[in-house]
């Protein structure tokens, strides 16, 4: 494994994959800019967000996939089974559609405990149900053991979209207000703390769970006044914003005093020298809503279930052709938050 | 690896995931219907089709998926980018459906050269463009060296219904006509084949291709006298004439002599032990259809250039609750052709 430094200093920067080109930070961005979207579809920046949307014959679908490669496969308030079922529910979720229907493409090692598998097929039904989704096709495949790490998961979705609206990561505008219903870091931390080699011990689960109910609650009341919804997953809050303000062309402006990170979560980090903004998350989102509907969005939140601890951290601040995002510190500095460099935590959905 | 007596004789069996699994034949058959299938959606076995349909606001689509882990990735024919977008778009064609989009979820090992990946895209491109289909939404993983084993790739795919006409495994009947549009094995064993440590030397194609092209076609003029189509990839034709047989309760007849298989095939297969009967496919259809429709339809099929070596190779010869598959040898007899046992090639596609 390279560090970021070597990484930079090497040819290999043009030659190989990295780690970090899986991070969905800065090099992840790097290689689907310059290699695989130009490749493969050509969608412009603009028009790239959780979930792709499709027309026919009038109608509209959401499409996503995800694979999931989570290291460990069980850990602290889920599993890769749960994580994936969740993960794609919410990539819908949040471009405002309704889940349909999952599809499910298991890679398993050759090895892999048969209670394993049944345990972790159990956790994707049950979260299918819960969130009210049947998964329809699935594909099976077996690898010889030492050629893939235990099981990686596919989910794709298909969504439809039960309101006129279509929140997008384009849609911001200035001051707009940027809420979050509620800690950061949880996912990312869990799983790291549930690595075996790092022998930590840390009273931290997963935040992993379906937001699309309560993504419904706030298209019905709210409408196109939610302007932006996305899950800051791989890169955290901090690149998720990035992207945000660079598809939209705006500044944003984050208040590091209204950020909420839960206590362990917050000790954690400062031990291992992290960022819970910058760490992921898998039952949280980022709402970037109309100024006027702000608080009444927040009060909505703090009144459900999966937004007891929401806040509103930040607003744009301005229309900017580069799209950034800067912090307003508690001691009373601002700082410029830029994607997630390098491979802060590989394997973390 | 175990062998398979190996592990039919041992407790194993119950307890863990063996290569066998993936096979496509009869372990990756019960793995299915005893845990995965009945564990993530309990759809009946009638039900199972290489493509799901949903409904929605009265409108049908077809919704499928495949991940692929086929080794080696480069292989003469293709490799495993167009293996991936041809094998979801067949996936959707034999359901009667119409391609209209795709997702591609890529598994990286850390080191993959860049220029493969570059390749492997490229390859993705043009096959979809060939198919007139868009790659529409992706997802990007990197896991350390040696917990994947170069590149694995899924493809889901959502098509629509052209036609009023649904073939599927379960509609074939008593005198239907079973027919292929071509030359069997060719895709096995040109992977197999270039196997590096097998050092073969063998003029081997894979037969991947697309086949909506020629599926609209036949739709199109034959209707609803098109009862079934599957694409014959992993455990081959055996296996999956025996998946119709069992689907549609009936009993198959096929003709030993009638089975196209190219010399090199032959050949290659004869050397290794193998039967052709079982060896993947991936630009291949089974076609069970009226016997009425049967001529005209061999006759277009031949006049296709994705069926040039099309033939006539067995028919239903009766209702059975237990789906047999026999074959009329060139020697006169008549035997049982049962599903692929064990893990004849594992990473096949």
């Amino acid at each position: 494994m390279l560090t970021l430094s070597q990484y930079r200093g090497s040819p290999m920067h043009q030659e190989m994959i990295l780690l970090g080109h899986g991070s969905g930070g800065k090099l992840s961005h790097q290689l689907l800019d310059d290699l695989i979207i130009p490749t493969l579809s050509g969608i412009a920046p603009k028009d790239q967000n959780d979930a792709a949307v499709l027309s026919q014959d009038g109608r509209r679908l959401a499409f996503t996939t995800d694979s999931y490669v989570v290291d460990p496969i069980f850990f602290p308030g889920g599993n890769i089974g749960d994580l994936a079922v969740n993960g794609t529910v919410n990539d819908l979720a949040m471009s405002g559609a309704a889940p349909l229907a999952l599809s499910v493409g298991l890679i398993l090692e050759e090895g892999l405990p048969r209670q394993d598998l049944q345990r972790i097929l159990c956790s994707m039904r049950e979260a299918a149900d819960n969130a009210g989704v049947r998964i329809l096709t699935g594909d099976t495949k077996v690898v010889p053991r030492g050629k893939a790490d235990k099981i990686f998961i596919n989910t794709s979705g298909i969504g439809y979209f039960k309101y006129p609206v279509e929140p997008n990561g384009g849609k911001a505008g200035e001051g707009d207000k940027v809420l979050i219903n509620g800690t950061i870091g949880d996912h990312g931390m869990a799983v790291l703390a549930s690595r075996e080699e790092l022998n930590l011990e840390a009273d931290i689960r997963s935040d992993t769970v379906a937001l699309h109910g309560l993504v419904d609650l706030l298209l019905d009341r709210f409408g196109e006044q939610i302007h932006v919804l996305r899950d800051p997953t791989r890169g955290g809050v901090a690149t998720t914003l990035k992207e945000i303000a660079r598809q939209s062309g705006v500044d944003i402006l984050l208040q590091e005093q209204s950020l909420p990170v839960c206590d362990q979560v917050r000790a954690l980090c400062s031990v291992l020298g992290m960022d819970p903004l910058f760490v992921a998350n898998e039952g949280k989102m980022l709402l970037l809503v109309s100024a006027e509907a702000a608080d009444a969005v927040l009060d909505l939140l703090r009144r459900h279930p999966l937004g007891e601890h929401a806040a509103m951290i930040g607003e744009v601040v301005g229309a900017s052709s580069v799209g950034k995002v800067f912090m307003q510190t508690t001691i009373g500095g601002r700082r410029a938050i830029e994607m997630l460099a390098g491979e802060q935590l590989p394997r973390i959905c």
